[in-house]
């Protein structure tokens, strides 16, 4: 019997109220028929999320920046072996509580389509081909090729979705069909083709009015039937009470409730599903409508082993999470994800400087984790990374808080001049965190519920980079942000820029192991930098006129797809489909060749990593 | 010319107002007179304080726990080492703000007589004894014995001062005269013959009736008249405007700070001084008064090399600061701190075992820090300590929070009762931290602000612990905390536990170094050990009476003085002054040999901490 056939059968024994019940992310147990309880919830943006001890690996936007979807498909493939380990340790009680389950409610395949976006760093950036082929290689690692799923890839957030956060219950997108298609639902479709995800998640807010979850245009008609998804479909959480509190769309959760299923959202995360017994009673729903849904939801059950003993994936051992193997593949992909933006030769750095380490972000744990993130048993903070790896002293200052000043301690730039006065060069770790830039009702930024304001570092940040340039000392300047910054400034008075995004658990080493020299860094920006926040169409405007490498028509400071290397590699385009790849430098690094297309405009269609020796000359087909 | 005499000629060319002005903490400058602003607040309890990076020690209660005076004068000297880098470092500016100055409001040497006093960690426990030789030895390595002052040390807070926190503005202590100096004055009068501390620090409580900071009895009959003290007197910060606010012995802050001036507290920290020149215009002060004053502050200005050229310690680099031998110190005073109270020959741990390491504080870096300390550049926590030294896999869950339940991520103790299940061994992290044990408006305890409501571990503690006690495995159990907890329940199911006081920066290196044997355990408890809450008396009664192991009348779980070693120690007292130290045991170790009195009481009066190998034996003289 297929998975669907044995759904079936399972679901032909349960009564209507038990099937409804079955809609809730909490499902209950239906002992008489077997059916443990289980908790739809769980995350895995980038590693096995919320449940405690686990690999964390760099933010997405930091994966995207490496340019490199056959490493992202190793990340996935350790992440989902992290959840099914512990999956499998507690799943002998009986039930699967919250983030304990198989079903991971990530990727994050939005476009990045304005840098003021708290949720930006979640996604892949702001090409659609870069998210589309991140995606994949995700969706792939996370669900195997096995008999059974290995755990569940969910496409999040369809669609449209990109800020502001302080509205996003009840905001309403109108949208072109040309950027609707070309850009909004590019990488979902991309994804479904090539990579099967088990599932779609809705968005909280509307597409020319219709709210997400319960779109029969996004759901029904463009998912469903044009894109042939045959997933299940979960609302974002809270999103379905939204229809009638916020897009005023119905009048209450049980007409929301109902309008949800009835256009194919299957599984609520949420509360309003409680609500509908009573749509049942005022015949808003039928039974056959629930029983479709619940189907699909125990195919995805059975497909992930859960009612089998043979099951290739019961027997992950606990000793997989934050294994050395993990660790080290962790290592890698922060290195690849930190991208060199300037650099005048001070790169890489003598082990032997006396370095001045300055800035809040230097020791902060908060930013090697994003958000979305599990907890690493052992990290290396960006200070720590360079204390280990430097061979001469490390003066520390924080220097200035990250955003609001706490003058409790008095003048903390003081400290940091000391530092500076008595080293040869000075690292600054400036940048970001994701309490600030963030999720609404996550970050502090209170203003603007976890977006940007503009993309300005704070100004107690810049009266300290200004304090520390004005003493003459050599610096590295170290954007920590998982968005654009303004960075005119250090590009024009520091000695080399880096961008770091949020580098996971082993940020501190691999940042460590790019400003000593011993890897060649080889990130590349999978978003436009931009000079000033002017440049910037309306934050609440979705045409996609202006924004990003294929439609800005001003100058960034830094274009999508930058990154330097410390060695000179030529390309040789021989023809559409062939470069020929020379590195004439002295050092070996990792490359990633891209491949434009310029009709109807500049547009990225192709990506390959190498790794390519001094001196060595590769020959790249697409 | 002597140092007073400099004083009185420098102070003889200001005018009245601005001799007042020099009483404040933030001293301003005297341009014409070639005096520059000085903040007098600095804080040195264990490492250089609240201006940045820093060697960051054990807390004061753990260095105690070492009993030896000796280690804590060598700490003592890293310390002023520091703090004159630093004030080296920023001296040039012109100025010197709050903590970055050479006056350091340190030590504590309170008697921590009660445990449930959230500041009871700032302390060197609850004997006399050890608490005047600790600071003793605290203040000589501070102040140095040079021709100049290092730095100076700040006794604190006199007197009889040990909560409630919550009402300690307005507390009055009826104290009889014997527990006044045999217990609550003692230290003060000892350390005074001993050490010559710089100054002395007003508490914010009255005694029998006067507030301390205005107390003639304490101040000038006993401080300055019997115990011939000849430094200068500071008010605890706001403490002599609770004057009239909370102890409403005067009418209002002319009044208060009158009064203060006029029974000899030179100095003042808050703003209640600024209404010196109003209580002039009174006639509530007069110029003389406020000369003496002035004289004992700039004498100490002068005897601290501020005004010479030739200071030795002028060009102490900045380069101290954190340097290797700071560290290694540091790792060896958090070794000798950590006190085994239980082994039932589990410990020293083998290194192939594979642990679970349990508990909210296991990766805290709060619990390293105390409070009123620096910031470390580089720390190693508790799991990261065990991590590193382990040759085994180690699992790590946070298990439960500290002592409020943040139920969105769950359940964490499932995570937990995995980790333990795929283990050999479980390490049990748990205890308090500095933000509920602290001082008022420090702790988020909000109802005892910042005292303990009693002895026992956070409820969701104890669940974990029952839990997990429950799997049957050996647990070695860490009570991390800066008091006595009733550990009664551990004592009798777990297979070891280990007492780690709030351990500094390499707290979690010293804590592995002691499980795996690569030191035998020497600490000893300088506090008791209760079994239980109703042991203790009313935390508001200041009688000694059936306090401390000097008058409790119960039998404690773990009496003060109590530690176990990995090794077999005979003691044999040949004469009173004289005991052969003999080790039969298999291991090297560290020993503290107590002397004690017996009349009228049970006390301790000589401490010598020797370190004996194995077979070997020593003749220890008093």
């Amino acid at each position: 019997m297929t998975f669907e056939e044995r759904a079936r059968e399972l679901v032909a024994k349960m009564t209507f109220a038990e099937k409804m019940a079955q809609l809730k992310y909490d499902a209950p147990a239906i002992e008489r028929l077997g059916v443990p309880a289980y908790n739809w919830w769980n995350e895995a943006l980038h590693g096995a999320a919320r449940n405690g001890t686990a690999t964390v690996f760099p933010q997405a936007i930091a994966m995207a920046a490496s340019f490199n979807p056959e490493l992202m498909e190793k990340v996935a493939v350790a992440i989902s072996d992290e959840v099914r380990a512990k999956y499998n340790a507690v799943r002998k009680t009986g039930e699967t509580q919250i983030y304990e389950g198989l079903t991971c409610w990530s990727p994050n395949i939005n476009i990045f389509r304005d840098p003021r976006w708290g949720r930006g760093h979640e996604t892949y950036g702001e090409d659609t081909y870069l998210t589309a082929v991140m995606g994949t290689a995700f969706i792939k690692g996370l669900q195997g090729d096995g008999k059974y799923r290995k755990t569940d890839a969910t496409l999040k957030h369809y669609a449209v979705h990109s800020g502001p956060e302080g509205v996003r219950h009840g905001f309403n997108v109108d949208v072109s069909e040309k950027d609707l298609y070309e850009t909004y639902l590019w990488a979902f479709k991309y994804c479904i083709d090539n990579a099967k995800p088990s599932a779609v998640m809705g968005a909280y807010n509307a597409v020319n009015g219709e709210p997400c979850c319960a779109s029969k245009t996004l759901l029904e008609d463009i998912l469903r039937g044009e894109f042939g998804f045959d997933g299940y479909v979960v609302s974002d959480c809270g999103a379905i009470c939204d229809i009638n509190n916020h897009h005023k769309v119905t009048e209450n959760e049980a007409e929301s409730a109902a309008l949800a299923v009835n256009n194919g959202c299957d599984l609520n995360c949420g509360t309003a599903y409680q609500w509908l017994k009573t749509a049942a009673a005022l015949n808003l729903i039928d039974e056959d409508t629930v029983t479709k849904s619940v189907e699909r939801l125990f195919t995805a059950r059975f497909r992930l082993g859960m009612f089998d003993e043979d099951c290739e994936y019961d027997n992950i051992p606990y000793d997989v999470i934050e294994c050395d193997k993990h660790r080290a593949l962790n290592r890698q992909m922060a290195q690849e994800g930190i991208v060199l933006l300037k650099n005048n030769g001070i790169l890489p750095l003598d082990k032997s400087k006396k370095i001045a380490v300055i800035g809040p972000n230097a020791d902060s744990v908060k930013v090697l984790l994003g958000n979305y993130n599990g907890v690493p048993s052992i990290y290396n903070t960006l200070l720590r990374g360079i204390i280990e790896e430097s061979e001469a002293r490390v003066n520390y200052a924080m220097g200035c808080d990250l955003c609001v000043a706490d003058k409790a301690l008095g003048d903390k730039s003081r400290e940091a001049v000391a530092c500076a006065e008595n080293s040869d060069v000075v690292i600054m770790c400036m940048g970001l965190d994701p309490s600030y830039e963030g999720e609404e009702g996550d970050a502090y930024n209170a203003e603007m519920s976890g977006d940007k304001p503009d993309i300005e570092l704070p100004d107690l940040q810049r009266k300290l980079i200004e304090k520390i340039v004005a003493l003459g000392k050599p610096i590295i300047f170290v954007n920590v942000t998982g968005s654009c910054i303004n960075l005119a400034y250090e590009d024009k008075n520091c000695d080399a820029v880096i961008q770091c995004f949020y580098p996971g658990a082993e940020g501190g080493t691999a940042l460590a192991d790019v400003i000593f020299g011993k890897v060649s860094p080889s990130g590349r920006l999978p978003v436009t930098f931009y000079k000033s926040t002017e440049d910037l169409p309306p934050f609440e405007d979705y045409s996609m006129k202006n924004r990003t490498y294929k439609f800005f028509k001003g100058e960034p400071l830094y274009p999508f797809g930058f990154g330097l290397t410390y060695t000179d590699i030529k390309e040789n385009w021989i023809d559409e489909n062939t470069a020929i790849i020379t590195n004439t430098g002295n050092y070996d690094t990792n490359y990633s060749v891209l491949k434009y297309e310029y009709i109807p405009h500049k547009s990225l269609c192709g990506i390959k990593k190498i790794f390519i020796e001094k001196g060595q000359t590769i020959k790249v087909t697409f």
